[in-house]
């Protein structure tokens, strides 16, 4: 045993969860990694290494083998195993004279740029009252959802297709789009995507080249904003007048034109069929794309809800995007597409190569789910909800006397207040933040010099008792603020 | 009633589903749209509209207030309607006199590329054998899953968090990933990702700017390949040797380099410990970021399986990938990326950014089956099975007597196998295809000029008895070819 010398006084515990064989191995391969264990030097026999470690011949054996296969150790047959050399054969003496392209560490201008970047909104824990663009997950139907989520698994092992996009899906979402939003399409013009946002970067990579110009609305959705900005587009705010999105000569020429048309982000305006028209007319003129992003038109509360622009884009012209998180609830996660005809092939490409695909399971489930009537019965009912908790929300504003001017959407799940001059909205957010509620600065949602200062408030997901609540705690902070002036 | 003239003559059927309100207002609509009544002309009065139409006052009132919301009418108290202009007051007279910046219709550079791309090889309808990549959906357990879906589907009203990668999936994924293949990280590192490829493109975009350069193994996985390309990248095929990818002072210094080093693909090889070191060190030296794709690791037949390059990346510079379609079955469709430490927080905005969420129903369900032990237990039962499945194959294949080189890998999903000079592998395949097999060219998985001609074949997802059948079908396909010559 002294024959063997301290080199191989490995430690090995018989009660150990471990194998003998693995301690063995893990011993080994540190001892050699460390260089205790030169390269060259040869082991003892296994079976002097087996009686000086009290172990049987088997388990040495197991563990050179295992050590031999990951490189660690050279064996050939009638010798004893030796230690590597460091670097393969082929590749001793290799050293490139190659500089570092770069600092290690380095990371691409585009993650510099959202290194700094303020969206997303980040919050802790589950949403507060009045967090805009969150529905109300406590009233979702979870109990058939589980059962259709269920029912898809179980379905799985008699699945045919091999598609990213479930034609059942696409043929019941579709159905879906065409009777309520008025989207006209084939059923393989429907992709099925991660989330909304996941849509809206996929459309701005398929047709932007870095520099190209794109529009968004200001105030508006600063997530086109940052997803063009991934695409290597050169962002321009283009601001509202009271039909929406108004072009100006002063602009860049677009190539693509983000909008809600359905309930403008932030403010809740609906744009009026003549912009629409005009819109489109403007698109095809100057050979631009439009994104319809119709993120919370499912619910509606004056009239009949406006058909999607998309169904009257007759130059093909319009990327129609959507998302089960707002009209379920955001844990489901799954937005969708409907891309002009000439794209389909294209956008089938585009998804496969940036692996943009959503759950087979989940994309069953909600076909089943809509397809069974679920779907729109939830939407029903939870636009009474919301009908409700908009006029709570709005009433108990106006009632309570404060320098907030709000103006009640048709439609959606938020409402845009704009506060008077004397309050800066990230002031007023930040302690309302403190207080225990949240609202966002509508002066964050600008992307041009001219910023109204306001709150964006979400009422979807609370009760009428919450929303009471909320807008108390909002006036006291409110009036607080006032005092102190 | 003949005073209103034809312009109104609507026809509305009081029997149809759709409600005469609806009826009304779209053909309304469609009048105004086709110019039919053109602007400024004004309606009748409603009661008059009403009497014409032989329907309630009330319906006519209603489509006239759906279509003033929509803008196609201007209402004014105490005056008829009228059909609004064209344009929005703001708008007439708009004919900005910009360029177009490129012709309608056209699309980005990496559209233009990925739509002459080979990749991925599309099929329709199920894999056929010996499609790789493949896992077998027939033995997962599907009522398991289905329970773990449904119950995290009712667990849904009571999260807490609201983080975009549940904190129960990365502790147990994590868990899963220390023990089974030696990876070494804090729960946070783990992102969730729609798919493997997801994950392969968005650690491009966080660490490649346009014109930098990347290696892929040649032979290797074609979907690194596009997803760097994505980027911008200039990717270069680096050769491998006995040992996987030989660094070559001939090829540009690389930015980021992707491998595969527990079972190379598509050649099987394993990367010995001296080659793991040095690409390491090399990837120091110069600057670059290096993607493991652990892709098909869980199955391993001889020895142990030998942990990540992950484990021993001291520096900080490998991101581990790793997807469930392979290790449960395709459909489940969620892969995952363990970026270094200084990585979470901006890989967490590029997350975001990109809109790349995995579904927390998925993701609860996923963790569920994990800390329940399930995952690992599959792994197990698949590992014996695929174990038999491989040497079924290959026993077969070379039992077979074809001008056919089958080299048994230690692990993974399938074989590749080298064909004599006189086959052309493009041709068999096609040839495989009409017969109803699948296989790849492993001509095509080159990206340098040297290319050997080979079939790449899955053994995981087929039965011995459908294996039997296939490779019968290879020889007769094979030998057909040959008597042809």
């Amino acid at each position: 045993m002294d024959a063997l010398g301290g080199l191989f006084d490995f430690r090995l515990d018989p009660h150990s969860d471990v194998s003998l064989t693995r301690q063995l191995g893990d011993q080994l391969r540190d001892a050699i990694a460390a260089g205790t264990l030169a390269s060259g030097r040869r082991l003892p026999s296994s079976r002097a290494l087996a009686l000086h470690l009290n172990v049987s011949r088997n388990t040495v054996s197991a563990a050179i083998e295992q050590l031999a296969m990951e490189g660690y150790l050279d064996v050939s047959r009638g010798r004893r195993p030796a230690v590597a050399p460091l670097s393969s054969p082929s590749l001793i003496g290799f050293e490139p004279e190659m500089p570092a392209s770069r600092a290690l560490g380095a990371i691409s201008q585009w993650a510099q740029r959202i290194g700094t970047s303020e969206w997303p909104f980040m919050e802790d824990g589950r949403p507060k009252p009045f967090a805009p663009c969150v529905a109300d997950a406590r009233e979702f139907p979870h109990a058939i959802w589980g059962r259709c989520l269920r029912a898809a698994a179980r379905s799985a092992p008699v699945r045919r297709s091999a598609a990213c996009n479930r034609p059942e899906l696409q043929r019941a979402l579709l159905q879906h789009l065409v009777q309520y939003r008025g989207v006209s399409a084939d059923a393989q013009q429907v992709f099925l995507l991660p989330t909304a946002q996941a849509a809206i970067a996929l459309v701005a990579r398929v047709v932007l080249d870095p520099g190209d110009i794109a529009w968004v609305e200001s105030p508006g959705y600063a997530g086109a904003r940052v997803a063009f900005e991934a695409a290597g587009a050169a962002v321009r705010g283009v601001e509202l007048d009271q039909c929406g999105l108004a072009f100006e000569t002063s602009i860049d020429t677009p190539r693509l034109i983000f909008v809600t048309p359905a309930h403008q982000h932030p403010t809740g305006l609906l744009m009026p069929a003549p912009r629409r028209r005009a819109l489109l007319q403007f698109a095809t003129r100057v050979g631009a794309y439009v994104i319809e992003d119709d993120y919370d038109s499912e619910f509606h509360y004056e009239g009949r809800p406006v058909a999607a622009l998309q169904g009257s884009d007759r130059a093909g012209n319009v990327f129609y995007v959507g998302t089960f998180s707002k009209s379920l609830h955001a844990d489901i996660r799954a937005g969708y597409v409907v891309v002009p005809k000439r794209f389909v092939e294209i956008f089938a490409k585009a998804q496969r190569h940036t692996g943009q695909i959503v759950s087979m399971t989940l994309q069953d489930a909600l076909a089943d789910f809509i397809g069974e009537g679920h779907y729109a019965a939830h939407i029903r009912k939870m636009t009474r909800l919301y009908h409700l908790r908009r006029d709570r929300l709005c009433h108990a504003l106006m009632a309570m006397g404060l320098d907030l001017t709000v103006s009640m959407p048709d439609g959606g799940m938020q409402v845009a207040a704009q506060l008077g001059a004397r309050y800066d909205d990230i002031d007023v957010c930040c302690r309302l933040a403190q207080a225990g509620l949240t609202a966002r600065p509508l002066s964050r949602h600008y992307f041009t010099e001219a910023r109204a200062s306001g709150l964006f408030l979400g009422f979807a997901a609370w009760n009428e008792s919450e929303i009471d609540a909320g807008v108390a705690i909002l006036a006291r902070v409110m009036r607080e603020m006032e005092a102190r002036k």
